[in-house]
């Protein structure tokens, strides 16, 4: 029998999930509150399907996009689902009442997934009958091209809830990571909050342009972040390995630590430079065509991966 | 006539500097205090010369590593250089005792350039008579790979001294920005330092292991942002661009912020977990290998970046 997700939200992250559950030979049923919205996923979802192809990242589009259906109801999303997946605002009230529907309706042995990003699952489900089956699964964007998944298990999840989502991610070839204890902004948002928001000060503060502030990423700290973590790249970065590193310049991260602006709110200021760097790069109207050339480029960056 | 590089300080960043001015086609001279460095520093050299040619990177590592010289005092090695680079320990008296010494003895007209990684030039050439020549040239590692290279004016380097460091790093392929401001940490360690702050905080405080922090960059965050810095990332994580982007998820990158870990110290338990999991991947004895795997992983993300 074939295996079919439920998408209980149908945006930019359910369609990316059901890049990945088509692709893994899933049914996948969209649901969206929105009219038109599960139609329109539908759509999306074969334009990266396609693009996947013409890469030689995918034999049939076609195939995949066979498993698409977009459905009128939850109702009708969740019958027959073998796994549910909620993409719906980030907010702890729209996951709740979402939640609440969910651990009503969907037989007992079926686990809910939580597109949630930022926020734990012990702020939606502690009420809950079935919480023990409710958890985060956290993927990247876009999830079929970049492979990391948080898995983040609320105090009450039960551990065959979390081995299963482990397996399944696993299984659709992804590469999932636990969470031992659960974290506003998990492991993945974390990180990228403590860049990002020192990228902003930086920025507001006039040390230096966006333009160059973006290169120091792509053009320095992101190249080996690409196929190694932090870790690694210090421990080459002493001729002894990471203790001398850390033993050398521990000092001054805690230093430097201690003078970042990651705490600071986005200057307005900051975020109008920001966004007139980024029109200047591409204009809005072709922000959907530069999405389908970073697909290009992760797919690139897979296929070197692999050897 | 052949340009000269003098690069006082022969270890890591030395020999990172001399491939990349080689393949420039200036000789190279290598000046060390420690007796025996600079010898070997013209052999580490030409192993990573030799690595970037046998994976087509390099026409002729001989013709490069012809250009490199071992020289035994500072005298010899600024003599006829077109510009000085020091690569000394990572403190403000290591480094004014050398450019002391440098701007008493190099013509006037030659530019003299710190690798320092987080110290401003002003803590160490207020005092010089030559002060206005003095500035900071902050390469990666290894920079024949990592192209972006910081430039760092002190308030009184003179314009002149900024425009020649950003045309010469261009010569010799770098990718050079330019802060326009001083700040401890510069712009590329200030966001380093905001990120594996946070991932060794994770680490210590048993969110999740070294291995799901470390993976959590290599298959997810690092892959876009090898080329794609984190602005352009973000303008493709909502429909319509980073202004709504800013909107929808400004507040929680404030609230995260204020959360991080970033200013503690590096606990000690984290530093043996990550010393545990990295030395679990590779024993110190592959370590140099394991750089030149490194360099040719980035060799590969270099060419497909051309396209």
């Amino acid at each position: 029998m074939t295996k079919r997700i439920a998408l209980i939200g149908s945006g930019l992250i359910g369609c990316g999930w059901a890049v990945v559950f088509s692709r893994a030979g899933w049914d996948v049923a969209f649901h969206d509150i929105k009219p038109g919205r599960a139609d329109q996923a539908v759509e999306d979802t074969k334009a990266s399907l396609e693009n996947l192809e013409s890469c030689g990242f995918l034999e049939s589009a076609a195939d995949c996009a066979q498993h698409l259906f977009s459905v009128k109801s939850l109702d009708a999303a969740i019958e027959g689902a073998t796994f549910v997946q909620e993409n719906v605002l980030e907010t702890p009230e729209e996951k709740l009442t979402v939640f609440e529907e969910l651990d009503r309706k969907v037989p007992k042995d079926v686990t809910l997934g939580s597109s949630a990003s930022t926020i734990p699952a012990s702020a939606f489900t502690e009420q809950l009958e079935g919480r023990e089956r409710c958890i985060i699964v956290h993927p990247c964007n876009p999830p079929y091209l970049v492979p990391l998944v948080e898995i983040v298990p609320a105090p009450w999840t039960a551990q065959a809830t979390t081995d299963y989502c482990i397996k399944l991610m696993t299984d659709v070839n992804l590469v999932p990571i636990l969470l031992h204890k659960e974290m506003y902004g998990f492991v993945l948002n974390r990180l990228q909050v403590a860049l990002v928001n020192e990228a902003m000060h930086l920025v507001g503060k006039g040390v230096a342009s966006a333009t160059d502030v973006e290169k120091t990423l792509k053009n320095g700290l992101g190249l080996r972040w690409s196929f190694m973590g932090p870790f690694q790249t210090m421990d080459l970065a002493a001729p002894t390995g990471f203790k001398e590193y850390a033993t050398k310049f521990g000092h001054s991260y805690r230093n430097m630590g201690k003078e970042l602006g990651v705490a600071e709110e986005w200057s307005t200021d900051a975020i109008d430079q920001v966004d007139q760097f980024l029109r200047d790069e591409v204009p809005l109207d072709k922000l959907k065509e530069r999405g389908q050339w970073r697909d290009r480029k992760l797919m690139k960056l897979a296929a070197d991966g692999e050897d």
